[in-house]
């Protein structure tokens, strides 16, 4: 049997990415040899306690993360740098301070300033989830076969940086390390954008007169459908992740919004080529992401 | 065991739709006694055959009607002007002209004035659909628990459009009547808009730089992979269908651009409780598709 990635763990935050780092390490504790659970409401820390997921819940950071060698922030990004400062002067020497967050460079920007010298910051990304959040969303296969992505700062410790790997191939993950600016335009447009898209287009049928709208709720054929799972997400979390990665956002929208209105413009003056191709298009990415088995 | 509801059916194309309504007769008949499947390429002519799902293959469509006593044309939208001039002179008296356009109003411009006195035209469209296209993409269950909109002109004859629901029913599906103007306007909002929007933010990702390109495609999250999913449909269909609902088409994503502009202000100006309010729209339509047990 392995020794666990970390002698204590401390995750704040155990909504579906929280709970189930918690879940993997039920089985055989090969992440954590003592788990720590932190959440900010009492509700979740009582779910999380009647799930039995944790050896301890805790409701103040700063005590959670005392004696830890590993701490991972698994709340919205936008409570990152009050939470950062709250558990800055605990830390640990030679612990590993990581997160899970969706923006990278706003972590690096509100968490940075907070890290300790001899504590070791290496911020990470799972791009695995569902459309379900808090402690009963989460699954212990959430991060299977799902790429990790770490974006450690110049000078990282490279033995850090492969702990953070370690703990994620455990949990099922493939991991790559980028740079924070380059993960945040990617992740803009693969994540950021289509999200922004299907709240968008929820609240464009919502708004449709009374009758069209039940017609809208009664017939909505796959298309919307597809839209309306990637819109179910949680509320708090992708306001955060539109506010933390505001400039890549903006631009992958405004490139959107562009290719929108000449498609528009296609639809209005039949240019049925135009449509064809774009639609041709479509079904080569599709075609590439089959092939690289991400679909 | 009950009568065919139809002696001798023709279905002029036979792709995802087509295929799957043979598919459905092949058990019991209980559709047509006689099905006769006609398609404009010998590939597809070749292709059924070989599945064996129809008892006759015909690449004219003039022959494929002679003697039926329904007939629905299972091809693009774009082609059925032609194919109704075509089939006009041989429809014979007392059958039942359908269709399965995604567009209604259209399929009433190009069809009705080619319909002889004494043929019931009983326009219809299954709401269900995948990804994929062609006769080997068809399968029985497609239709099941999805609903047929009837879309049959003023006066039309109340046997006839009793005899199409029974005709649906018998494929799993649930059956209503709408008007044509308001179908177009409901499927702009519920399936054209959402997949004119996936095959152009498609396009986008594909614009990006090559490096960046392929980032995209080895990391794609699952909001984008969502995204391809409805972009991999039939490139013809899909283009005729955005050429055939123009108006309702432009006025949607006139008013989703609307949407849009002012989710990106709201990124731009950091106002959350904005950005809240419309991801908790998202959920609030989610939640009441799955009430609907659409979802």
């Amino acid at each position: 049997m392995a020794e666990p990635v970390f002698r204590r763990l401390a995750l704040i935050g155990l909504g579906l990415i929280g709970s189930s780092i918690a879940r993997i390490n039920l089985d055989g504790r090969t992440l954590a040899g003592e788990l720590v659970a932190c959440a900010r409401t009492p509700k979740t820390l009582a779910r999380v306690a009647e799930l039995g997921i944790a050896d301890r819940v805790e409701a103040d950071p700063a005590r959670a993360v005392a004696g830890c060698d590993g701490v991972i922030l698994c709340a919205p990004v936008g409570s990152f740098a009050d939470l950062a400062a709250a558990i800055g002067p605990h830390l640990q020497p030679g612990a590993i301070l990581s997160d899970v967050g969706s923006t990278k460079q706003s972590v690096i920007r509100d968490v940075g300033p907070h890290v300790p010298d001899g504590v070791h910051f290496i911020p990470g990304h799972p791009l695995a989830g569902t459309e379900y959040s808090g402690p009963d969303a989460g699954f212990a296969a959430l991060f299977q076969g799902r790429w990790t992505l770490l974006t450690p700062p110049d000078g990282a410790d490279a033995a850090a940086i492969e702990r953070m790997a370690e703990f994620w191939r455990r949990c099922g993950a493939m991991v790559e390390t980028m740079e924070p600016g380059h993960h945040d335009r990617v992740l803009a447009i693969v994540s950021h954008l289509p999200h922004l898209i299907a709240f968008t287009i929820c609240g464009t049928a919502d708004d449709l007169a009374d009758e069209s709208r039940s017609q809208v709720l009664k017939f909505a054929a796959s298309g919307f459908r597809d839209f309306t799972r990637i819109a179910a997400s949680d509320p708090v979390m992708w306001r955060d992740v539109f506010l933390n990665n505001r400039e890549a956002l903006l631009e992958m929208l405004a490139r959107f919004m562009e290719d929108a209105q000449a498609m528009a413009r296609a639809v209005r003056w039949a240019d049925a080529a135009y449509i064809e191709d774009k639609v041709e298009r479509g079904r080569k990415i599709r075609r590439s992401l089959i092939e690289l088995k991400q679909a």
